[in-house]
């Protein structure tokens, strides 16, 4: 259990509490995940099924890598969107794997509330590994994790997320997440790219990237896909890296010294970000990689972990 | 070794006393499969290789799931059979495969014959999961399991199987098994799907649905391949459905209040079965799931674990 | 470390201590593989990753089960090329990776040199599976320990390898490894197919199989790649059969008793090598699929096992 859920799905049902005890965890996973045996028998006996409808290497390699070192079996399932065309085929799918007896699935679908939908129809506990435009709330846990790691803590603190944020699952984690840790919000991007309502998150929506960044704590650059290049209603790649990109002179000119450069990844290299800034100092990405492990095995150890838990009391 | 057998390739090779040996051991391990704590170390340091020449993420992941329970080190090799042109690559890719010492290779092939080929030629231990229409033991003693687990016995019972019997692995395992189990089997479909000859081995061959589910203790449906239904010679999906699906209204008026409903699975939801029926009391689908892996586990357990044995003895 | 290498990318690199420190270990290790249980608790909490962006299931299996058999986790990430289209890129995923705290990156790529770019931006230990036409180097080890089980020792012996020498890691490897344990190379093939410069390493070029296999005490015969086979400078497969394979008449007739063969698979039946010989007495191609579990064993020990060693110290 993760406070009072049984399932990790969206930051926006989360509170405060439920996310420090995450995050809090996560800091002991991160030790262990930093020693030269990286190995506890916390879920011995355990069964995390991945369930990726998408393609995604890296977060379920991320997943894979958590719960091997707390000593879970990991058994990865891979379909075909194509093979799924209703949701009643996507739960037959998980109740057909609820079967074989996991103890969490975790599940990426390009349909928002997919996990949701299976959670309704499973007994084990259900994990989003991204669905749809919805929620990441395990990359939004992450970033909390970073932010929280790099900053100090995030109250009072002022993160502007720069680029596709309308259809950014990432993005969605995040709004749901800062403002409960005390983090004040700001968006920034194309017009066409801007979610509508966000006010009532305590959000603010800008246009102007100098003024987004302007004194904030933490700069969080999305990932622009490129299948949304083409788009008449959105720039182009080269326009949008002049505008909505930060390179090293921008960096130096807007961001405040102690600001750090956040990025979901996959990187498009010179089009969000410059190699420099990339790579430069104020970058922490592969810290976030790093965390991600953490913060997954603390999600997989809250939510697997009962019997664990009970057999050692 | 099952009985006199260092393989598990066919039911028609298994006797009575065989095929008990496994579904009896399948019961405990079942147990084990339901502990919170899903982990027992029979076959530590045993390597189980699962070599799928056709996809199959349900069939390939109970045999993994089960082989990591038991502690068996899982390892999967996909081939496309495109590369295998000729029974002698076939061979040379077991023959590697052997080099590396696995314990238990399990065989999933679009040709019949394949996984016996291959057992001719191999040191270690083959297990079929599924050749061509010859034969898909594992799914076949899952289905006496699931049988008796909800029946008390088969002894006396009358099953029906229902569908493209003759291009059916499933049916064909089925066909070999129940009998020795002193179940009577009927078997049902378009004429086109009926195989000749089954009388040698007591079944009965229906063309009329109702007939051949009166009285029957259980059903089991077979999946209609999609890639049949444009086929000439055999009815379309919603003739299919119509005269060899079950929905609520024909398996209130023609089964026995008893009678329980298997599907190998995927169902075609609406084809074979109707919702209602597919998740309703009497569909015992997802016990075969379960018992899938709990009955890999007991074939496992036994093709590899004489080294265990032998230490303890 | 293998000798002064944090690495195992290039044979070229390797001094002939430091081929004998991998393949006496790995004769250690080809004892665990034969045992009935093969586990050993060595890199415990260790974690290996095969980053291939070239399919290759038999060498990544073969990595895997060295990995498990060591009680490392091992994680399967495979990339297809098309994704990475620039070093930088390449470099970028490694990064990522490296975030994960891996032990090893096993990297296949078609590009040579990708694992030294890698190696350069990672703090873990790279081992190359084969970049390009560079080097193949666990196959040259495991082609010396192949060797050494079966002619005693290499000092003085005569090794002829015959094919495409100039597009073959694996002849690349070899040809920088052979010469340090004092054997002899004969290289032979068409001449379209012969590199450059290879005299410096003390091998010689021949155009007539019989002269290049007189007297040998070991043939290494490499894949023809289809590929090539179309291409108007090099022969076609008849040809190439007819002048360049062995089949069971060339072999009685040219190769001195005791002369073994190897064969880097999968073999092309029928083109470099007849089924008699493949299958006959004098091969040693399954040896070497066994005796590559062992010499990787051997690498991710040495290169992983270093704080088990501080550890036990």
């Amino acid at each position: 259990m993760i406070g009072r859920h049984k399932h990790c799905i969206a930051l926006e049902d989360f509170s405060r509490e439920e996310i420090l005890e995450v995050i809090d965890l996560a800091a002991s996973m991160k030790e262990v995940l930093q020693r030269p045996i990286k190995k506890v028998p916390s879920l011995r006996g355990k069964m995390v099924v991945n369930l990726f409808f998408e393609a995604s290497t890296r977060t379920r390699s991320s997943f894979e890598t958590a719960a091997k070192i707390l000593s879970a079996d990991a058994l990865n399932w891979t379909s075909s969107s194509s093979s799924v065309t209703k949701g009643e085929t996507l739960v037959d799918t998980a109740k057909n794997l609820e079967a074989m007896r996991p103890d969490v699935l975790v599940i990426r679908h390009s349909a928002g509330g997919a996990p949701r939908l299976v959670a309704e129809h499973v007994g084990c506990s259900v994990v989003s590994a991204g669905d749809g435009a919805h929620e990441h709330p395990s990359q939004g846990l992450l970033d909390c994790f970073t932010l929280r790691e790099k900053l100090g803590t995030l109250e009072g603190k002022t993160v502007a997320i720069v680029g596709d944020v309308s259809h950014s699952r990432v993005a969605r984690s995040d709004l749901h997440a800062f403002p409960k840790l005390g983090a004040k919000v700001r968006l920034c991007g194309p017009p066409t790219m801007m979610p509508a309502g966000v006010e009532r998150l305590g959000a603010t929506v800008h246009t102007d990237l100098r003024e987004a960044v302007d004194g904030a704590d933490a700069v969080i650059m999305l990932r622009i896909q490129h299948e949304r290049i083409g788009d008449p209603l959105i720039p182009g790649t080269r326009e949008y890296s002049k505008v909505w990109g930060l390179n090293a002179k921008k960096a130096a000119d807007w961001l405040k010294p102690s600001c750090v450069i956040l990025h979901p990844g996959p990187i498009n290299r010179g089009v969000e970000l410059s190699p420099e800034v990339a790579d430069g100092p104020r970058s922490v990405i592969l810290d976030q990689v790093q965390n991600g492990v953490a913060v997954r095995m603390a999600i997989l150890y809250l939510l697997a972990g009962g019997a664990g838990e009970e057999a050692r009391a």
